[in-house]
């Protein structure tokens, strides 16, 4: 049987038969499958990855030899990420004869994760599914907490639901596969998580920015089971995003307008890194802490080499336009997860995302730009 | 406030939340908009219906002058039950800024409800759903229990979730609307209520067959409160169609075979009318009960105008065929639901679903053809 170094258990409250674990571990992929069909003897497998993971060399790892029927997402990434994806998934799945009994095994990054978790969610009204996420974004955020979904033409996540996978798989060295910028942008999230729930794991991160650069193995599993510990009790709390959950979002309200107005040059974690800027300046702003965190996350993130500013090619008036499309907007203007201190999250009245003047955000744009 | 005759509970196990009422009763509809608004304020109503009930006047009926964002589904019955109608539902809610605060009024007959309970579930992970069924057979049936799906190029409700509305509204007087063929053949699934669960309801159809085919409102309003109380019984024990609920397919097996066989020029409920007749000879045939039953099944079809025979167009082989290839065949061979008396189904070793020598059911089919 396959060792693991760590195994979480997330627990969805109001759905007993939802819980699941979180295996984490290193070098464990080529030992998987036959790990996998132990845990689901009477389920037929189904593998949906990219194109990136069968270059890498990752698929075949999985496999190691065997046949499976598959589908490899072309291209890979956000451009594919739309319903008509998901509609050649389930008809390929009908293909290979496959029913009820099916298991989804998705190898990849957030993309494929998000597209199989939903084609496993909506095959023959849902089957389970398996992730087994390969990026450092996918490790710390996207295969937790049971959001999948597509793109409209119109919107982001249009279509999706909320379906929790039967077990993820983090094998750390898969990591290994990422080119340098997607790795380092993919380790804000540890530090949003470290933000906003965490301040040892805070330290932890800073002690340890050396071999988390040089991806050795035991600091990668230890994030890995620090950040799904962390997301997991946050989703545990509130599986689908009534309130405290959104303190996940810390950073991404302004980083999703600087995302969408860089027109995706930046990537996710890049923007995301100027967004927690922006929030810790807005907590300055507001008088509602005074320590050294905002100074301590922008030097952590400047080690990851994250921009802490703003392209200048962005313009303030695009992202004041942004901001009042998002879609958490209450009264065309969003709502702000700030923190009280360094790993804590400022609930006020019972909300978790505050208001905030529109003059007060317009003032530290001005600044990062 | 709009007065209801009737008001049935369905409980979902393990799912707190899912609890919804069914509200029966004649001539509310002009008044439910206003009823919908008072139980959901802070909701944004979005009305998916067909072509056929905006021909009927039931839209407007429901609407009484009102604007609100809409979508027609065209051409009304199951050639538009396919992934495409679902995406142009999403975009359409889009396109009227509607967001996770949408509420789906979904009004008709099956076909609208499966289409719309679908696009609920997955627009935005899933926003409620309020069914207003206009068919005999969605009154009878396919409005409880949480099913909603479309079909794929290659089965039907390839692509589905599990989904429960969060409330039915049930206005009898909207069968008015229905053309004799389809008035009838609804109400087969009435009769199969009554033969797998209740002997007296069985007794009840029998009494009122005259004021039953005359549209009388009274006895509608009380066959749709018998179907959706067994219904939602037999759904609530077994919501995800694990054992129990397998009842509810009782005739369905070679009903679906002879529906399919006959290139839907029979209607679902006279497909499964001649289902139930060859369930009762196996029964027969296999020795399990001795009485009246299957003559009074036989005779309560034929006064209902339904067939009890198969059609003689349709060949041994192809239903075979078909068998072998139904969806929840084990080892190539379908289970049969069976009764072991009026009103009540066959239950051996905890199976609700029983296996049939092939020989048996061949023989069946020579004597029906």
């Amino acid at each position: 049987m396959t060792k693991f170094k760590n195994t979480i258990n997330v627990v969805v409250p109001g759905e007993p038969d939802s819980s699941y674990p979180i295996h984490i571990g290193a070098g464990f992929l080529a030992a998987l499958w036959a790990a996998i069909q132990t845990q689901w003897p009477n389920h037929k497998p189904f593998v949906v990855t990219d194109e990136n993971l069968v270059r890498a060399g990752l698929v075949q790892q999985l496999l190691d030899g065997r046949m499976a029927p598959m589908f490899s997402i072309t291209p890979p990434g956000e451009s594919s990420k739309h319903i008509g994806t998901v509609t050649a998934i389930v008809e390929e799945m009908e293909k290979a004869f496959l029913g009820r009994d099916s298991l989804v095994i998705a190898l990849g990054g957030g993309t494929v994760g998000d597209i199989a978790g939903f084609a496993a969610a909506i095959f023959k009204r849902g089957v389970p599914v398996v992730q087994i996420p390969t990026t450092t974004v996918a490790q710390a955020d996207s295969s937790v907490g049971g959001k999948t979904g597509v793109d409209s033409s119109l919107s982001k996540n249009a279509f999706g639901c909320f379906w929790h996978p039967a077990a993820v798989y983090i094998d750390v060295e898969t990591l290994a596969t990422l080119d340098d910028r997607q790795y380092r942008a993919g380790l804000v999230e540890s530090v949003k998580h470290a933000a906003i729930a965490d301040a040892e794991y805070f330290d932890y991160l800073e002690k340890n920015i050396e071999p988390l650069l040089s991806c050795d193995t035991a600091v990668l599993e230890h994030i890995a089971s620090e950040n799904c510990r962390i997301k997991a009790a946050v989703v545990a709390e509130d599986p689908t995003e009534q309130n405290k959950r959104r303190i996940l979002n810390y950073g991404h309200t302004l980083g999703h307008a600087v995302e969408t107005a860089s027109a995706f040059s930046l990537l996710h974690g890049e923007a995301v890194a100027a967004g927690m800027i922006a929030a810790g300046m807005l907590e300055d702003a507001m008088g509602l802490v005074k320590d050294e965190r905002l100074s301590r996350l922008r030097r952590l993130l400047e080690q990851l080499g994250q921009p802490t500013r703003i392209p200048k090619a962005i313009s303030k008036a695009a992202l004041i336009d942004l901001l009042k499309r998002d879609k958490k907007a209450v009264g065309q203007w969003p709502r702000f997860v700030l923190l009280e201190q360094l790993g804590r999250t400022l609930c006020k009245e019972s909300q978790w995302a505050h208001e905030v003047a529109p003059e007060a955000v317009e003032t530290v744009i001005e600044a990062l730009v």
